[in-house]
């Protein structure tokens, strides 16, 4: 009785967000009204990733070959098992429902991000084709992850052909076509696996996927088709002449990219009675158009606006800043409208490697006796250099670092490129290039802010997701330092499924008890803002010297002065 | 009765060579006929350094003032205590006597090599300063190690006032004053403490003092001399004025630099019976010129005449080369006649952390596992790292470095140089980067063959010895292979204290059964050459682009392109 009591005082209505990330699918369940986390599951992928990934019981796993198959994936591969993706599903969401302890008919909407773009090709009849026998056992009839690299050729073949044609698009996608995205991902398909294509009916994004599995709806977020497919609103897809010239095979591709356009906050459609049986929802409960990872991590922040930047900092770092003007900005992953916020092109820029770099260096460079004081003292390794790195004044230690240990993604947008450090001497101690690690992270962030800042596209606010956030706050303060401004963080780790929630909630409308738009649910249940990092003033001014160093090496290195790097790949 | 036949078959005659390192003394007792070792032992200084050295129990130390001080030394300097290399003399000769069971009257002579420009001011009466009460706590007064960097300041003064007044000695020792030579901590001295050199009577280096000690001779050997005092056969010490405008005090330095002049393979003395009744041997028992120990070496290796390099591989790297030409090379350490072969000039060469920089790498940046998987076999770290990183191809990590660790000796002759990985990724591992400074210190080593061989000082063979030969025969292949050149090892250990025994046998001379010429002694007795390493042909190819790499950014960092490691310090 009390419960139902404290329903309809406060008529309080929930909606859950489900974030795809690459080896587990996180949910939760939020308050429409307060933003508030009522419950959360998270279900890791049981079968990780093929080849060589991490299976869900957290082995390293040793997965060189697909099930069933003796063949040897090449190393840059990134498979995985559809089935994970359909089961989380099902699973996290039905477990916040449970947890929570509300009612179905009171959950008001679902929304669904994911990581891009990782897609998958189905059949006419709408399975996926790597569940068939005939192409279990090829790679490119399975769902690829958004780090699959195998298309490196085919990117660069892309970016040729656009510049020779000087195809507008590029302006929006920083010059350069990525191995990551999904037209070279396609191309890939085509030219090393032609009957894959052939039997193709479409090449879904796999968060598009999902949607349709509780819809029954085929829709397609232009979200992910403006980053991963050089769509932009103006002028669609790249012209069948550009894709022709690019593979004769590519004459009918748009016709494999099936769906009703749809944008970020729109309504794709409603749980169908099969799928609200299996989640003990309520039939007819909206769902909202997929979305991308990081860019729904935008109104976990309570961004609603233009000039607020997202940093979203975990294994690699995704920056996001929305802005009214459209305009040309060097290595930028991509400009998109209407990806974030309605009405607002969307640029996203990052980092190929901030939390990889770090681990990298813990678990490849760190003596024993390091690990053996972590362990007595019972803390990380990362916090141990993080305390011994923090008694280190700015500078001391003569260091300095080029941070594209996985290449760089912006601004130089070359993932030949390769890490540095300089400086080194006997007395060096791990502590140090630790702490000269995470500085090129933050160095490297200043660099993106002053391409967008010489293209007239200018930050005023700074704003903090990730892992790392939570994890590391010697770093957040080093990036005040190095950025010289405040840096906002929120209190939840749940950014992205967060995020995803809001979208939710706009997508169920105001007449279901939701928002009427994105600004209004993100200022209504974003939660950022309650801790912040102040820069401090004289470190700034050490750090403001010390980045001139990092970018003369990040010129020399990267924009031709010594193409040292590319040679010795 | 069975000794005294053999004896007096093979009329055989002993010579002992005493080598002074850094940390500890090493006697050998060697046959004059054959050159095998008899007798060894080993004498570690039991109060190691001050501050911060390692003393003879092996255990770190933690010696931050001198005994009996509460002043803290600055941590560039390094003393050490006069008495543990009296000691180590008596006690080393003591026992190789002993141990070999050779008869007294058959030891015909013993030399003694030291590091250089290792030295102690002594009082009027030939007592050492820092035994007095007066001067038992002012570290100026205090044996200085060679690796004493308190100087610093001094060489650069010395260097710019030379650059300025355009001196000839210049061409000489590389166009730069090294901190660690005796000139610079004589400067030191008198800016620091004008009561010790006031006081002092006599600046000498320890194996001058040593053979002092063992035949009442006050002697200079003309080697240490050229090379650390910046004295030449043909003009002498620097010029009374240029001493004087160095300091108006230097004008009385000559008179504080007593001792009879002589050159290596000399006589110095004869074993007073005093000494001679200490150490179980004959009075007037022949006792060559002192030594510095990176060029007795050479006679170990048989090298008997010009264009044959020594490569000492330890620590650090030394390499000697003599010629018969005089010419000046950019950065060498010096070049002095009649230092290592009579009628030659010998070039000296160097790098400033070889052994050092791995061992460096193997302390701070092997994580656990590593140490436990090379314990779990049975091997050094070092060994662990060598078998994986020898599974590599010639370029395969992708990475380069810069080897200036402890910045560099030649030929930049740049002390404010630091080290740099470049190439480095998310998947480099352990043994890629250890494998990268193995090659960065054989790159910087073919770096000074090159600027020999433009000033037309042309090695055509190459020997080596130190401790890196033993220890580490894959870095030898990479010497091999970066320099295209086979390279000869000997079997011994003994490199420096066996060249001192060969001195000893040349000042014994051959009436007492020793030889009549340096090159005579060093044929006979010389054991070099029973190792080589060739060169691999698809190794070299591959080197030579990896090193072309090296040389650019060698002259990038290192001749003005980017200052920024100087700006770094």
């Amino acid at each position: 009785m009390k419960n139902i009591v404290i329903k309809s005082e406060n008529m309080d209505k929930y909606v859950i967000g489900l974030d795809y990330g690459t080896l587990s699918a996180r949910a939760v369940l939020v308050s429409v009204k307060s933003g508030e986390v009522l419950a959360e599951s998270v279900y890791p992928y049981p079968n990780g990733m093929y080849p060589v990934g991490v299976s869900s019981d957290g082995n390293s796993g040793n997965l060189h070959t697909l099930p069933g198959s003796e063949k040897k994936l090449p190393a840059d591969f990134a498979l995985q098992e559809i089935d994970d993706y359909v089961e989380a599903m099902y699973d996290t969401i039905h477990k916040v429902v449970q947890l929570s302890g509300c009612k179905a008919e009171d959950v008001i909407g679902i929304g669904i991000d994911a990581t891009s773009s990782t897609f998958l090709p189905l059949s006419e009849n709408g399975e996926p084709l790597c569940k068939s026998e005939r192409f279990r056992t090829n790679p490119h009839a399975w769902l690829k992850l958004w780090k699959h690299h195998g298309a490196q050729k085919e990117a660069d073949d892309i970016t040729d052909l656009a510049v020779k044609r000087n195809e507008k698009f590029l302006m929006r996608c920083g010059g350069r076509v990525n191995a990551e995205w999904m037209l070279p991902k396609l191309l890939e398909i085509l030219r090393k696996a032609p009957d894959v294509y052939e039997m193709t009916d479409n090449f879904m994004e796999v968060s598009d996927f999902l949607v349709y599995l509780l819809t029954g709806e085929v829709t397609r977020c232009m979200c992910h088709a403006g980053y991963k497919l050089l769509w932009n609103e103006e002028d669609g897809y790249p012209s069948e002449d550009f894709l022709k010239e690019l593979h004769p095979g590519f004459s009918n591709l748009k016709a494999k990219l099936k769906g009703r356009e749809v944008q970020v906050g729109e309504c794709a459609g409603f749980l169908t009675k099969a799928a609200a049986g299996k989640l003990g929802l309520k039939a007819g409960t909206a769902v909202a158009a997929s979305m991308i990872d990081a860019h729904v991590a935008v109104l976990s922040a309570g961004i609603d606006g233009p000039k607020k930047a997202l940093m979203i900092l975990g294994t690699s770092c995704c920056m996001l800043l929305c802005s009214e003007k459209l305009s040309y900005i060097p290595g930028i992953s991509g400009c998109v409208k209407n990806a974030v916020l309605p009405g607002l092109y969307a640029y996203e820029a990052g980092q190929s490697a901030v939390g990889d770099l770090f681990d990298w260096f813990v678990k490849t460079n760190v003596p024993g006796s390091y690990e053996k004081e972590a362990a007595d003292l019972g803390i990380s390794v990362h916090t141990l250099l993080c305390e011994k790195a923090g008694r280190l004044a700015v500078g001391e230690s003569g260091l300095i670092a080029l941070d594209w240990w996985n290449g760089n993604r912006s601004c130089l947008a070359d993932a030949k490129l390769s890490g540095m450090i300089l400086g080194l001497t006997l007395r060096t101690r791990p502590e140090e290039i630790y702490r000269a690690l995470l500085e090129a992270a933050a160095f490297g962030m200043r660099a993106i802010f002053e391409e967008f800042e010489s293209s007239g596209i200018i930050p005023k606010e700074l704003y903090a997701c990730g892992g790392i956030v939570s994890k590391n706050p010697f770093m957040m303060q080093i990036y005040a330092d190095v950025l010289g401004k405040t840096i906002f963080t929120g209190s939840t780790n749940q950014g992205s499924a967060f995020g995803a929630s809001v979208y939710a909630a706009v997508a169920a409308g105001s007449d279901a008890g939701g928002y009427s738009s994105v600004a209004e649910g993100a200022r209504a249940m974003g939660n950022m803002g309650e801790k912040k990092y102040e820069p401090i003033p004289q470190n700034v001014e050490a750090y403001h010297k010390l980045y001139r160093e990092y970018k003369l090496l990040h010129d020399y290195f990267g924009a031709g002065g010594n193409e040292v790097m590319h040679r010795l790949k």
